[in-house]
């Protein structure tokens, strides 16, 4: 899928875009600043040598744009600065890198960093001179960074994104719609599908790690957050219902003669939600981390409005909508500049409407969940 | 200037983007190869033990955006390649620090740096693999890098601009209006403006390099070019009658009512085009820095149109342009951020098609030149 180089989250501060449509991404990512501190702390406290290095790389791997981005550079400076306060050691020179495809906004990250720097020197001080924030575009799935350059890693709300379609569905062979009016795996998949998926997940998962271990000093730490599932079978609604009501939005289009039935066969998204089995086979395959915790929590499809209420802006906005608006308002944001590729900008209005019925539907009969997988690693 | 933090070259490829008029810029960044060239393998092959490093930090300084940008980021990997080829020496790890101001096209290079990479690899292998491009948002007038991370510096079309316009000709002081009905420094300017001009290159100069002292290791290097003039006067139409021409056509603009007269007199470029003596001044007395060659080459207004003919698609259209609207086009792509910040949107068609009569006009009576300085530089 030649889309994938340039999958980005919506643009811009408008109604549909990232920017105002990912309280979602957000409250994940307030979920995992326990184990953050945890791990810092572990890096900054431990007894080799990198114990409060003179200079300090951290990188955020698929930092998007929008408010969430420098929230949690923030709280990662923060925990640092913290852990100098308490050991009354000087604070590290500070090198963030944000990481993200090259089709993500970074200008957009770029003209907010003035008031950032200068927030930052405000709250703590001079000594935040010395942290210099970068722009790193690239694939996660391969080197980014230089050889043994960072400290710590954090990911939140992007390693579900496979670096490509499993190869048997999409391109030439997908031709044969393996996975026919599906676009994710489905409980209709045949096995195969099911096979695609999980091999390719394991393949770009090794490849991660594997550039990551190359990228980060021994005793180095980890954090990563990401979409998973709670059993072995990938066919659980929790790791695949936002996908199965995604096509059949698209099959109603088909059915009015919008979109073509041939471009629904032929489009499966490049998305594992993988379980923890999966993920801890990965990484003793792969064999330069250890795992200190692996844990699996819920989120609801539609977020947490008393989080959003700290955001009184967009907050009596959401409130006047259906869940089924707010979810499909969060799914959109993320997926549609991958879905515009493929089947064009003038579907995407009459699709999301459609998703929305079809969304508001499904929570009259369930109050559906997805699971989230947070995870701490230690480079060996 | 508020309008200062946010000064960039214009985005996009339009008719006035400085993707599409760059090719001055171009012309002076491939004035300055053979310096590129010797200041590099200056630092290759060099006795001391920065020689062929294990990780090489190079920085562009005013990167922009546009074909220029990765050009010269090219052009220096492919001389550090050339000399591994030479030695037999393994190529470097090449960490590759694109910097300009927040409000840069910074999503255009990205947006490249696929393709980029792809060639990179194709053309000298898979070695390549070991070459990571970063985006570095901020002001050149302070420190933007960790310590002692880089080896080599580069900079064109860049250092002529000040980090902010000279205070006393600027903002609440600026109603005294010092400089009525100029833009920067011209014949009818006292004296005072040229003091408060001279003091603020000074000043920031010496900012820059005591910034990058701090950030270069000792022994790398530094090629710089940029905007001086021949002569100490700071009045020499070849140091500043590209604004004397742009005042002139906002005191027609004036004159039809279209701009106030206090808009003119309040506004003035944060700009300086600064003598060989003043380079060498700051230089000398910051003290960082040996000077190993400072040269000033002249560069027509109007560029160079056989340089252009190799860009077969702007060629046709710029060969029926007059002279007068080949300069006002690069100007534009230039200035207009700025401009327009302060003189509104609307103005920016009608100011640029007077100032394409003036220089019209202007060449009619001359064949105007700048003076460009470039300048190789040693960390001590």
């Amino acid at each position: 899928m030649e889309c994938l180089q340039f999958l980005h989250m919506n643009k811009g501060e408008g109604e549909t875009s990232y920017a105002k449509n990912s309280t979602l991404q957000m409250k994940i990512m307030l979920e995992g600043n326990p184990l953050l501190e945890e791990a810092l702390n572990g890096i900054l406290y431990n007894d080799n040598n990198i114990n409060f290095p003179e200079s300090m790389g951290i990188a955020d791997l698929g930092c998007s744009s929008g408010p969430n981005t420098l929230t949690v550079v923030s709280k990662i400076i923060g925990i640092i600065y913290n852990s100098t306060r308490k050991t009354g050691r000087p604070l590290p020179e500070l090198r963030v890198y944000l990481n993200d495809l090259p089709g993500n906004d970074f200008n957009d990250i770029f003209m907010s960093l003035p008031a950032f720097y200068k927030r930052l020197k405000e709250e703590k001080g001079k000594e935040m001179e010395n942290c210099f924030v970068t722009g790193v575009p690239g694939s996660f799935y391969g080197r980014l960074f230089p050889r043994k350059s960072l400290h710590f890693i954090h990911s939140s709300s992007s390693l579900h994104w496979l670096s490509q379609v499993p190869p048997s569905l999409d391109g030439e062979d997908a031709t044969l719609a393996l996975n026919k009016g599906k676009i994710y795996i489905s409980k209709t998949s045949p096995p195969s599908v099911l096979t695609a998926y999980s091999q390719q997940f394991q393949k770009d998962f090794s490849l991660f790690l594997k550039s990551r271990s190359a990228e980060m000093v021994p005793g180095g730490g980890m954090v990563l957050s990401f979409m998973g599932r709670s059993s072995g079978d990938p066919t659980t609604e929790d790791s695949c219902y936002q996908w199965e009501l995604l096509a059949e939005a698209l099959s109603a289009l088909v059915s009015k003669g919008v979109v073509e039935e041939e471009k629904v066969d032929c489009f499966n998204a490049p998305y594992y939600a993988p379980s923890v089995e999966e993920v801890k086979d990965a990484v003793d395959g792969e064999g330069s981390f250890i795992i200190n915790r692996l844990e699996a929590f819920e989120v609801e499809w539609d977020g947490d409005l008393e989080l959003e209420s700290n955001n009184s802006s967009c907050c009596d906005t959401l409130r006047l909508m259906s869940r089924g608006e707010r979810v499909a308002k969060t799914i959109r944001a993320v997926v549609e500049s991958m879905l515009t590729c493929h089947f064009g900008r003038n579907v995407m209005d009459e699709l999301f409407t459609i998703y929305t019925g079809l969304v508001d539907d499904y929570f009259s009969r369930t109050r559906p969940k997805y699971i989230n997988l947070l995870i701490s690693l230690s480079r060996k």
